[in-house]
């Protein structure tokens, strides 16, 4: 069994999405100072580092992220190399491949995971469009993962994020899919069980199947 | 694939650790306020909920959460029905049952998960002891869960940490057991990815295997 950690590191003053809570971890007891134990407390929003969006998150009505279903978050997976998009990827590039995730977890690897690195937040990353966003939904994915800070473009309408959760297709952002291989994964992402959170801190790992 | 999940949740005021950082859950922006989406701020601390002690949060030079292998948090785990101990799990408790457990991932369950569900933190929950712990060693445990705040005596020396993270067996706490039966599961532990973190709130699951 080999498992590997798509996820990225939550650290003080990482990068977030603009105009997101900022990230800050601080020391709250030290064993250096004379605490029985080492203790930080962490400030950050629900949408920091690799996380879960749930329909709160664009619903004021939405499921919360404490209510997905975990069949949705582990199981099945097909990551699909998209690398040589350098824009969007539309319905036109998904439907030849909907065969492959149909009814599954769907990971969409891009030329974003190597921005991830990048302390500063790129614009320009690649994103889903609605007519894309619209053929997951009718080949019944279960998730959609992408490797940058939104699966929607830079100052978009938001349509791309109703299209998904409003059919109840929870999305998850930052993954880290650098080295990852187009193919057949079994997928795990547990996020933190955050009553009625419009959001989901978390960690997700691929496990590769035997050949 | 059955999976049951033995997280407690995480809100604004839940029970903490005394001493530990309170936790807040703010609004950051809401829809009904004409915001674009709905995003929280997280104050919290590193012991939170359900989460693992690494060996630096009670050494200096431990490793942190980060670095511990995910082969330690998914795998073969035994579910230990301790319910009727009333006070303390001791070597002489674990002894006769060790090859149930060996080298695998180990949780305790005991009457302190029909705790969990009070507001109030009870002192007098159910504990593992020194020889316990290295008991637990010894059999080589990948990891050791229980079902309260802490594994140790309220109040203790932190012997039972130093045993069991000195060895470099991670330690996760604030497990919910109610309803688990003893036996054979396959467990995921997924905590958040904190750099230098000497604590990490996550999620666990127990997947039941197939009869």
């Amino acid at each position: 069994m080999e498992i590997i950690d798509i996820s990225v590191s939550v650290y003080d003053g990482m990068k977030v999405f603009p105009g997101d809570p900022t990230v800050a971890v601080l020391p709250h007891s030290r064993i250096a100072r004379g605490d029985a134990a080492n203790v930080s407390e962490l400030h950050m929003g629900t949408h920091t580092g690799t996380h879960m969006d749930p329909p709160l998150h664009f619903f004021m009505e939405g499921m919360d992220v404490s209510h997905i279903s975990l069949k949705r978050l582990i199981g099945e997976c097909y990551v699909l190399d998209l690398e040589s998009i350098e824009k969007k990827i539309t319905r036109e590039e998904l439907y030849p491949k909907r065969s492959l995730f149909k009814n599954k977890i769907l990971l969409l690897k891009t030329g974003n995971s190597r921005l991830l690195e990048d302390e500063k937040f790129h614009t320009d990353y690649v994103y889903l469009t609605k007519d894309g966003a619209e053929l997951l939904v009718k080949q019944k994915v279960k998730l959609v993962g992408i490797d940058y800070l939104s699966i929607e473009e830079y100052g978009g309408s938001g349509e791309v994020h109703r299209t998904l959760l409003g059919s109840g297709t929870p999305v998850i952002e930052t993954l880290n899919m650098s080295g990852i291989e187009e193919g057949e994964y079994f997928f795990t992402f547990l996020p933190l069980k955050i009553k009625g959170g419009d959001g989901g801190p978390g960690r997700a790992v691929l496990i590769k199947k035997e050949e």
